[in-house]
């Protein structure tokens, strides 16, 4: 029998950050990740595999971050956990024995029982699995006509990236606008009609009924009867946690799904904490249980429990999930950080909401100035912020980050319109007429007329 | 005799976002704004109409924002202010009694005594005054070899347009490195470098001695006897504040010159503000007076004056202004916020700092990735991050931005370690390792190990 320190289970970024983290805090343990994968793929880059790079080879994390922290690595993959034990075994019988378990199992793609015609040839998901995508995109190679499930992001970023390689990409969303779980409509409508403009097909509202065909997939047939041609088929449905090793382990699980954890990532299981995908997330304002997966929340998981693994360092009052989201269509660009204005109205916030529509760079006669909106969720007794969103260009992706920090630094409007920035003319808006400040201006205006 | 109820002189960036909040805190009282300008410009945007905007009407602040909010505009010069009987003076002999003054009168460009030569034909200086700035633009236009003394962001900003419409563009400096005196060493070198590799001559550590000509300048001296042709030249050597009209009025000044103010704005004279270039800035950290000039600190500060000017509405512990600051070349950009590691060192600062170099986009393979280093200044004992810098692509902007907000919450390296933020692979870096955060775990370790 092996025996490690720290083992961590699953290689992928929340895997792989808890390892290098908890390394770094704790030079003296002996750290080993087992994973399943050989290579494993940088997540969020999986979608551009289809278009933008050339192949998977170019989307890769590499080990030498592991090797060089001295991390054992071992391609395997766990079959049994015995937390009282305190041991794994692997599918090829050797055990291994930890003083602390990491898990870090992710999610799978969802492909549901009800869809009939889900198991026809070039019928297809998206797992983070290097063979299985590099397979899919090889028979993708002589297929035309493709549709795809889901309008998420991943749905929404592998259709435009199919559309740039010259493929007949039909979306196909049962929610009113592509994009409509994590945006306010405006914003969802937004990025749908940029999809259109850059040659995507988009069928809204519209569920799945079935999938088509004799042996191979030829059409997708709607719940409104619509038969839409495929030559191909991409579900992009969701993703449910991996939690099969740790129910089988007593590891506890809460409705949803995911394996329960407290704020420093710690499973009810003594020893055994579980990060990213597989593991519960709250909601920041709400409390509630969340299904959010996304590779920046898990690698903030990650850091929490590396520092934490043996004492509690690195304290962190409970702050919940804060989920902050970005996506990209050609020079648009889309984000959102903490509540949007439906999520908030349906749990029961008394909230206003206040958008501003302003410029990326000044004065606007500048070339390649772009529109940017950024649209602020404002609890209205407290001024606090909840939530903001924002369309623009490629700085979209920084100024999520901008309303996250406010988020999570409990700012008010009143606070942030007293907030020094820094603006310069090629890279940001205008000092007079900031977004993410003249919204929260326009919301302080809103809560005093009010 | 006029009357109104806030009197604002100056309608530049800090004029009109004080004139514009403060109508919108206090709609019932009759606001005016007195300004010299027929046309205002926007500050930041004045290096870009030497080469990228095509003229200076491209680069005008619109009117239609005082229009609209109903604020009076009066064009004429304050000759003289009465602050004991309420009133200002014009040139033209018209008088305006007011209850409320805000001063935003701005700063003129140093032409120092001493500079022999600085009064020969095409020599200029780069005033916020559009018609000055467009006749210079007219002389430019069939001189060939131009000498920009000064290689602060206006100097190299300018030095750059200028380069781009085929210029050939000597820029003067006399600290070792262009851009010495906002950036660290490494920073300031990655700018100069870049400036050079676009086409710019540099001269540094070479103070100027003298303009020659005979009428015309044709050269230009420097200390160290390096004589460097000149068809015109472009002195960019600094700001000072206007405070002559309120010095004549009692309004007292600190010892840098600025007109003294506290954290609301209100100088020592009742009911009459200060904002802007003209105003007392104090260093969030040392709470020494500095001489800042930023366009985007000038709106912070007409945003507490505006709300305040009746009663201390939006309240503001004192803060101190923490420069925010970013620049671009080309793809190149460059930001700073807070203090850099030179400056806290300078001030006995008991510091570490850690540079992470990382990338804009995720994979790197990804086309256009551009490098990305962020460098953070940290408090050795409470690990408070006193500044941080940013080298990288147009992102660079929002990034300062977030380093910024996280000053202003005093946060700590650890407090970041476990901050939630948002990655996408086309917009930001990845969320294994972000820079600020990674920054953050580096300068965390130096603390440990220490």
């Amino acid at each position: 029998m092996k025996k490690t320190d720290v083992l961590v289970i699953g290689g992928s970024a929340a895997g792989l950050v808890a390892a290098l983290t908890g390394k770094s805090y704790y030079p003296e343990k002996d750290f080993t990740m087992i994973r399943k994968e050989k290579i494993v793929l940088v997540p969020c880059g999986i979608p551009y595999i289809f278009g933008s790079l050339e192949s998977s080879d170019q989307n890769v994390i590499p080990d030498t971050g592991l090797e060089k922290a001295g991390v054992n690595l071992i391609i395997g993959e766990v079959t049994k956990i015995d937390p009282a034990g305190k041991t794994c075994l692997l599918a090829d019988g050797e055990q291994v024995a930890y003083e602390k378990l990491v898990l870090a199992i992710g999610s799978h793609p969802v492909k549901p029982k009800w869809l009939k015609g889900s198991d026809l040839e070039n019928v297809f998901t998206v797992p983070k699995d290097k063979e299985y995508l590099d397979l899919g995109i090889e028979k993708l190679q002589d297929k035309n006509k493709i549709v795809v499930i889901g309008g998420g992001f991943i749905g929404i970023e592998l259709s435009d990236e199919l559309n740039k390689r010259g493929k007949e990409v039909t979306v196909v969303e049962i929610l009113p606008h592509v994009l409509g779980a994590v945006f306010d409509e405006e914003l969802a409508l937004k990025a749908q009609e940029v999809l259109i403009d850059r040659g995507v097909k988009v069928e809204v509202g519209a569920g799945v009924k079935e999938l088509c065909g004799n042996g191979k997939v030829t059409s997708v047939v709607l719940q409104n009867g619509t038969e839409v041609e495929a030559d191909a088929v991409i579900l992009s449905m969701g993703y449910k946690p991996n939690v099969k090793l740790a129910e089988e382990a007593g590891i506890d699980t809460n409705e949803l799904g995911f394996i329960m954890v407290d704020q420093y990532m710690r499973t009810r299981t003594p020893d055994v904490f579980a990060i990213g995908d597989c593991a519960e997330k709250r909601d920041f304002i709400t409390n509630k249980v969340i299904g959010a997966m996304l590779a920046s929340t898990a690698c903030a998981e990650a850091r929490v429990t590396g520092m934490n693994l043996y004492k509690l360092e690195a304290v962190r009052p409970f702050v919940g999930t804060i989920s902050i989201f970005a996506t990209a269509l050609g020079e648009h660009s889309f984000g959102v950080a903490g509540v949007t204005e439906d999520a908030a109205r349906e749990e029961g916030f008394d909230i206003i909401t206040a958008s501003f529509e302003g410029i990326d760079q000044h004065p606007g006669n500048l070339a390649g100035t772009h529109k940017q909106i950024v649209k602020l969720v404002v609890a209205k007794e407290s001024g606090l912020i909840l939530g903001g969103s924002v369309y623009g260009s490629r700085s979209a992706g920084e100024i999520v980050n901008v309303i996250g920090l406010a988020i999570q630094n409990r700012m008010t409007v009143s606070s942030v319109l007293t907030t020094q920035i820094g603006t310069h003319p090629l890279l940001t808006g205008p000092p007079t007429a900031y977004s993410i400040i003249k919204a929260a201006e326009m919301a302080l205006r809103k809560i005093r007329d009010n």
